[in-house]
């Protein structure tokens, strides 16, 4: 086993060691939004019953609509972190079996290849994607740079794969905010893609536990053999239904509005931002170390990354009064 | 891939045949108590945030107490169903890696088993496992017929388990009705034990997709690493954090009475009784098969099986009514 990786989110750990109740902490050490969208009427029979097939089948028509990934029926999955799980599962190991991951990134990647045995190859650049390889991973927008690869160039990747008989992930947990940058769209013709999606991230749910997979039929239906029946809550698939079909402009504006008070406040006090999505921000800077201990003082955690020292990762604030608070905080530093 | 299972709950499938709305019929095909109990308030951050795990930790201690697991903290997974995936993986293929299920019973175990492609004997007895056997599968009480093993057999089929470097899974799913006959009490003890409970049977959730694995410190460590971080929703801690500490002696009384009223229907239409749960009723008839195909006409769902033509399994009805509703209903097939 190796060992588990430090997330975000991991605010109970700060205040046990900062002091501070968990829930009076302001926590930006995640990608969610942190304005959740109002939670639509969930029937009794969804908590009552097993998610029957009809449930499951009309999540996945919305999401189809939502994701706008044609033919493909999108599968729910309880959280992308499942399937991320299983996905070693879809390679036989064998030699040449390499998985090269675009990095740095969302490092449950990694874990996952390596704890069931592969040799992973991190990779700066898709180019540097080999025939080697037999499965590849791009995270897209990246986590925690925000870089994005043009779909074209994704294209060409998937294409390179599939003439080697491998397969292209594409993690779109960042996605929803740009749906320009989705493969989704091409889906259907790219037999080699497998493309995940988060609910939880965009519609600030993530306690639901919901993501989507959207790949070949054979690949989803094997993710579904894995998962077994009623892999999903019946509350996240009554959520889901209603929330994808809604009108999701206003959860945009809001996020946007959001980012544009982080960003304020951050370059206000001289700090570059290098990177970002609409979810969360990259900042670099010297001293991302003491800032980091600063911020927790004063009870507001946000992510730091042992591989780039001078990172700091900041989620959004839920409202003004919050970026205020962090403003000052960051202010009192500057003396 | 093997095929599939049809398990109770389709009452989709039931109405595109038979016709109605699924939610007007009246489904007795599953094994989870009728009346869920009231939900308690699910905070917004357990809707919103990743489970942190204080919420996690939480839920562990009082499953403990719930379940009186001595010094095991139970595992709370998404759905007993995500175990069942994984048992698998707690073995090594082998010369003689054979498994033993105690059968008939939930058919979950065997094809998991199968598709990982394990030998799987199905035996009626436990004194029909044998040393060739590396792990064997106990329902306790059983489902569909509601064989229920003595504590001391149990624990002396663990220690032929253990002496063999093997293992016992007991899965008791129902058996919260009936505390006295588990082995959660002697869980710290017995080293080669995995004991799987379901939350969502006797409180009404199943839509929650909750359950425990009681098991040795490895077991459940290993079962963590698979199932990845933030597999249980929020709410379904949350709401188990609440339920799993509330007096639970109303809903057993809510369950026995309408056991008694689904009894008294069935015996008294001479329907002979020869099995069942708190949770469901199994009824032997040679004209099992006419009667529910009556029953679906009538948009009544029950559950029979293809390996034993003459059983048919009655879940709880909901209250009187349906009772009232059932036994009209049975009386026209009787004239």
């Amino acid at each position: 086993m190796s060992a588990p990786i430090v997330h975000g989110g991991g605010v109970t750990a700060a205040a046990a060691a900062f002091g501070g109740r968990p829930e009076d902490w302001l926590d930006l050490s995640t990608g969610i939004n942190p304005c959740p969208a109002a939670l639509p009427e969930i029937p009794t029979r969804a908590w009552h019953r097993l998610p029957d097939s009809h449930l499951v089948d009309e999540a996945r028509r919305t999401a189809r609509d939502y994701y706008g990934s044609g033919e493909i029926l999108p599968l729910p999955v309880p959280g992308t972190q499942s399937v991320i799980q299983l996905l070693p599962r879809l390679l036989t190991m064998g030699e040449g079996a390499k998985v090269a991951i675009v990095a740095p990134t969302y490092g449950e990647y990694a874990r996952a290849f390596i704890s069931a045995g592969f040799a992973v190859n991190t990779v700066n650049h898709v180019a540097a994607i080999g025939n080697e390889h037999r499965l590849a991973v791009v995270v897209n927008p990246n986590n925690p740079d925000g870089l994005a690869w043009p779909v074209e160039t994704l294209i060409g990747l998937h294409d390179r794969m599939k003439a080697v008989n491998g397969l292209l992930v594409v993690d779109e947990a960042f996605g929803d905010a740009d749906p320009a940058l989705s493969l989704a769209g091409h889906a259907q013709r790219l037999s080699k893609l497998v493309i995940f999606r988060s609910f939880g991230k965009f519609f600030g749910l993530a306690g639901l536990r919901l993501g989507f997979a959207i790949a070949p039929d054979d690949i989803l239906k094997r993710f579904e053999e894995w998962l077994g029946p009623w892999a999903v809550s019946g509350p996240a698939l009554s959520i889901a239904g209603s929330l994808l079909r809604s009108d999701v402009s206003a959860i945009r504006r809001l996020i946007n509005e959001r980012r544009a008070g982080l960003h304020a406040v951050l370059t206000g006090l001289g700090l570059q931002i290098t990177g970002g999505t609409a979810l969360f921000t990259l900042v670099d800077d010297a001293r991302a170390g003491d800032i980091y201990t600063h911020l927790c003082r004063h009870h507001i955690l946000v992510r730091k990354f042992d591989y780039a020292p001078t990172w700091l990762r900041f989620g959004l604030t839920p409202d003004p009064a919050a970026d205020r608070w962090l403003g000052e905080v960051l202010q009192r530093f500057e003396r």
